[in-house]
């Protein structure tokens, strides 16, 4: 059994996990940023301490996995940058570990993610892949020889930052061009507002109010035949697939999942994305990544953040 | 010991190589790629016995490493495509094992450069590195926890095709925008006579026949302060950076080398490169790889073969 704790900007939501991914018990309390750091390690160590009444045999919880919404060091386990709790190089392994004796493992909430899809949705068949995370950003999980990719320096498998094109605006990080910039929900809402705003072009989208215009919108409207929600979703698979080719051309993996939110838009922008990084696919004879949609499930954030403690500690 | 052999489309470099890379034979014969494939590998298997004959005690010999000009699967060792021999799905493992009870790795040539660069001149100090060979084309090798990455089809590492902005020709492998389509020997001479043909600037380079620019003559103008060649060498830096910030942003190495004849540029390319990849570095607050140039040494070829060889066998 291992403990995974999804830290959120809203909620620190923590469950019990077994070896195969299922929740025994799970519980969450307010983040509340604004309380400070020390008040959330305290809120994480009760917790940590609940599931340990909780459980039938609590020695036979082995670790704990955090997803963190940001970057960690993975030499000392310190918080890097945490934009939205306003962490920066906050030593929260440290903290936490004062509280408990079981091992910690910290990684990124979309690193997490992948995790879960991995080894519960597809039940652990591939050692060597990569998760797109599409939803309000671009998140990144890469699999390599069934270990997660963290990098030298903790910022490794941060797919949504990698530069794909000229951007329409500054993406969070502080730079143009990113693939969240033209990937994410975000994005595509500003694209739509960019098109309503400078074009004439006729689109249903018209008849909504520009601040209830979301990526299920867009969708739903390109797959009724909308011109102008089309050409969002078209700038969209573009970018994607020039960012999966990026990534294969570094890593070469079984298999590319598609998450998150706008990955709910399902077989229809799987199949966009499959013709065109078929167009833009190196040495044509040479087969590349299958490219998959995740299979979303609830709690995948406390089952991945539980998993990633179990690959750690299985890999070490 | 070590076999490496260094299949070129002018000549096959091999040489016997000891556990620190230093070479203690070496011999070449022609490719002849017109002789066709079964003819090279007869000439492969004979360096190979010759080497045999050569080594004091040849049962010190441990493997073969072989680099080529192209891809190759990594589960059965056959050549997925070699456009300079014009093999495609060619089964070279196969046939070379039929001559020789040695094990066999089969990787791309700046892969097994890389291997030389970090086991030799780095002294095997980095386990997670990434190296960029810029020469006529752009080749890439990945290291990651010591081992040479190939990925699941033989395409990792392939860096060199990896899609940074809109291409001004069609790279070799079929598709635009490939990496190496701006950061080339290739591509800058290809983007200068682009400049000289397109504008009306003064430049020494117009006092050369097109024919006979080079990418050394386009760095010695630079170098001297020349506008259009300054130009040129420019465009090369903004790509080549974002190349390498999108390797970052998926493997994050410990360091990245510079190496291929375009690197001999020095410390005038480098320094540049380092200001354009702080510029577009994520988290500004998080520390990144370091670029430093690659030390080229002779018979690289030959030696990282082998050393990939040694690699390949210490983590098997």
């Amino acid at each position: 059994m291992y403990i995974g704790i999804d830290l959120g900007g809203t909620n620190i939501a923590a469950g019990l996990v077994d070896e195969m991914g299922q929740v025994l018990f799970k519980h969450s309390v307010p983040t509340k940023p604004e309380r400070g750091a020390a008040a959330i390690v305290e809120d994480m160590a009760a917790l940590v301490r609940h599931f340990e009444e909780k459980a039938e045999d609590p020695s036979e919880i082995k670790g704990i996995g955090i997803g963190i919404p940001g970057i960690s060091n993975p030499h000392n386990g310190n918080v890097l940058a945490c934009v939205n709790l306003g962490w920066y190089d906050f030593p929260l392994m440290e903290l936490l570990a004062s509280h408990t004796s079981l091992p910690i493992f910290i990684s990124n909430d979309a690193t997490v993610a992948a995790v879960a899809e991995l080894e519960v949705s597809e039940m652990g068949k591939y050692h060597n892949a990569v998760m797109l995370t599409l939803g309000t950003g671009v998140g990144g999980g890469v699999m390599m020889d069934g270990h997660m990719v963290h990098g030298h320096h903790g910022i490794a498998s941060e797919i949504g930052h990698m530069k794909v094109g000229d951007g329409l605006y500054q993406c969070g990080c502080g730079t143009f061009g990113c693939l969240e910039t033209f990937c994410s929900s975000k994005a595509i809402i500003h694209y739509a507002n960019h098109l309503l705003e400078t074009t004439e072009q006729a689109s249903v989208l018209r008849s909504i109010p520009s601040s209830d215009i979301d990526g299920e919108k867009i969708f739903t409207a390109a797959k009724a035949g909308d011109a102008l929600a089309d050409k969002v979703v078209e700038r969209m698979v573009k970018y994607l697939s020039i960012g999966i080719i990026n990534v294969i051309s570094v890593v070469d993996p079984e298999v590319v999942l598609l998450g998150g939110g706008l990955s709910m838009a399902g077989e229809y922008l799987l199949n966009r994305v499959r013709v065109e990084t078929e167009k833009l696919k190196f040495f044509k004879s040479a087969p590349i990544a299958d490219i998959h949609l995740a299979k979303l499930q609830n709690d995948a954030g406390i089952i991945g953040a539980a998993l990633y403690a179990k690959l750690e500690l299985e890999t070490q």
